[in-house]
């Protein structure tokens, strides 16, 4: 596999894309909240969905549009500040206007246009203000300005995400973008979040379909801020054929290759950005009979692991605890602990003259936690972030 | 049946049972770290137990002497500030050691001794301090000193929590009194942290057993602070006969609604006294087609959904987002939620025009919120707390 290179850039990197960001006035404080973007050429489209009960409209109407075009799609319009979700038979004719009036702009099917909406939920879209914003978002299309639409679909993101690589298929090169916004109600159970991929490479939606499937179980799927899993979760991946290159059984390892690089990158943004998050910790489970993601999960999502880690303060007991209760195969005799590269615990001892040197790594802003369930040869790595008060304070004024 | 009257006491309010808390040194502050519960007479016993698969070694030594005693207690010793957990073969003599010295005290069988430990999981059990605490705890012994073993089993707890009831058996008065300890790390999965309760009933083991089992089910395993199930948890009963009374199946149901009081009382006193909890919570869920409970205890333990309580915000999307993601049947058009009596949401509809209403009276000390799933007849209560930025405090610094 030719390895992935480079990763600045972000949807507009590959050819034959333009993006937009601009402000129709959904935010109250009338920040960026409309993201534009289209391919200069049909595309081949392929996209994973949240896993929740209550998927909003704009779920709903991306899945009869991909049916409908047979994974086809021109645009993609997003909309931050209401997530369009909860909001019964208005929302969903809301949903639809808007891929509509994008349609017409954009002269291709309606079927050909994906939507996707992030905010509070249970609010009513604001169609008239989007429709009356679109004709300009459409006019400002351009081939620089995917940094604009990644900043257009934050809500209480810190900062954008974007990420993008190339590699070489066949003597010629390919590229892969990608942008993505958090930072809250983050556990994926399927997709996550908003994410919006492109490639100028061709290729077939069976094999575009699997590759995200693929790619977005390690990524955007091994991550955790809350535990939360949305109503409006969506990442979708467009392939225009625009390098000349095609993708295939044979060369189909390089581009997933590249596309785990854009998706990891975009994954661990959310986590770094995540609400009210100082550090970046990655957890790994090993030793699982089986279902380690699930002793991983339970670790990440541990109020207790995350105010731990927060705090600076080595608590190994509390990772012990997690791993005893997340109902999978364990043996404390066998188990282990490691903060960074210091053990803390082994076959059933503590070893807190550690504890200082722990301590100190926990300072840093990257923290790797280690868990040996001592059962099996199984593992997994998922990605959270601690757990502040900043948290709290976000998520109780969220709409005051 | 005839209710249980009264809640002032706790578990020396039944007769032939003395108390006593005392300080051994185990706390660095020398607060009161050390209860003893003693019967006059050998008790029949019973005991629900953490599901956790890292139990502790009081745990481990408890179930031991329950099945070496058939069911028969003569005293329960208790530590709190060390949970004499992940300590090792070290720990499991320390737990041994500890009812050695109490039997020895009570001139009773070793057998006839449970222990209990809570306080920070991983640290070795200072043995010979509590050896050398344990006879002047003995000699304090008294019945009424049930209050001061129910402050020295508490660690981060804000206060006490103790309830009793009595009620007529065949003529006879029996009382049924317990103690509880939080504060964190609380959501059981079998027994809660820890509870310890008496009766000066007489009740045969089996129907002792099933009768706590039954209780806890719908009191302890309902209460969520945090949805962390410690190394610990254990609720102790024991019943001395003392009143002369006996209970059998024809009374039985009378005996669990007294013991049902006493459970519920301790139970919503560990929520009220969750770490950082500044509202009692009550999350009902009705319409379930069934596992209400998991959709109970996922709205219990969101924390979007208990930032938004402790915000004050009737943010009712939060409540269908995690119904919706509780991987139970969920019918978003004939769905509901209720903040209090305060409709905001029903068929497929928001009602934000009552958010008002509802946001007046989230300003109280104790919330109600109902999920309707739309999907079947069943129903589950659970109760829990607020998040605030005080538990991140509490337990970024517990060990600093």
């Amino acid at each position: 596999m030719a390895g992935p290179t480079g990763s600045v850039g972000g949807v507009t990197t590959p050819q034959g894309y333009r993006a937009s960001g601009s402000s129709a006035g959904i935010k109250a404080n009338k920040g960026l909240d409309l993201a534009l973007l289209v391919s200069d050429t049909p595309a081949t489209a392929a996209a994973v969905f949240t896993t929740n009960r209550a998927q909003a409209a704009p779920i709903l109407v991306s899945r009869e549009h991909l049916s409908a075009s047979g994974g086809v799609a021109r645009a993609i319009v997003v909309n931050s500040g209401c997530a369009n979700a909860c909001t019964g038979d208005e929302g969903l004719r809301a949903a639809r206007d808007m891929a509509a009036e994008t349609a017409r702009l954009v002269t291709c099917s309606i079927a050909e246009v994906l939507v996707a909406s992030t905010g509070v939920i249970g609010v009513a879209l604001p169609i008239e203000k989007i429709r009356a914003a679109l004709p300009a978002a459409f006019r400002e299309l351009a081939s620089d300005r995917g940094s604009m639409a990644a900043r257009a679909i934050m809500t209480t993101d810190p900062f954008p995400k974007e990420a993008a690589a190339d590699l070489k298929i066949g003597g010629r090169t390919i590229r892969i973008g990608g942008m993505a916004k958090g930072s809250g109600m983050i556990e994926p159970m399927m997709a996550t979040m908003l994410g919006f991929l492109t490639t100028d490479a061709d290729v077939p939606q069976p094999l575009l379909a699997r590759a995200l499937r693929e790619v977005v179980d390690d990524t955007f799927n091994a991550i955790t801020v809350d535990g939360e899993c949305s109503t409006n979760d969506s990442v979708m991946l467009l392939a225009n054929g625009a390098s000349g290159a095609s993708i295939d059984v044979g060369n189909y390892d390089a581009f997933v290759g590249g596309l785990h690089a854009v998706c990891r990158e975009l994954a661990l943004g959310i986590v770094r950005g995540g609400e009210g998050a100082t550090k970046l910790v990655t957890v790994t489970v090993t030793g699982a009979a089986s279902e380690a993601r699930r002793a991983a999960k339970a670790i990440a999502n541990s109020l207790l692991v995350k105010t731990a880690i927060h705090g600076g303060d080595p608590n190994w007991g509390r990772l012990i605890a997690v791993a005893g209760r997340a109902n999978v195969a364990f043996e404390l005799s066998r188990a282990a602990v490691m903060i960074g590269s210091t053990t803390l615990f082994r076959d059933g001892r503590p070893h807190d003259e550690a504890a200082a040197e722990a301590a100190e790594y926990l300072k840093g802003a990257e923290i790797a936690l280690s868990v040996d369930l001592g059962s099996g040869p199984a593992s997994s790595t998922v990605w959270t972030c601690d757990l502040s008060a900043e948290y709290v304070r976000i998520n109780a004024e969220y709409r005051t």
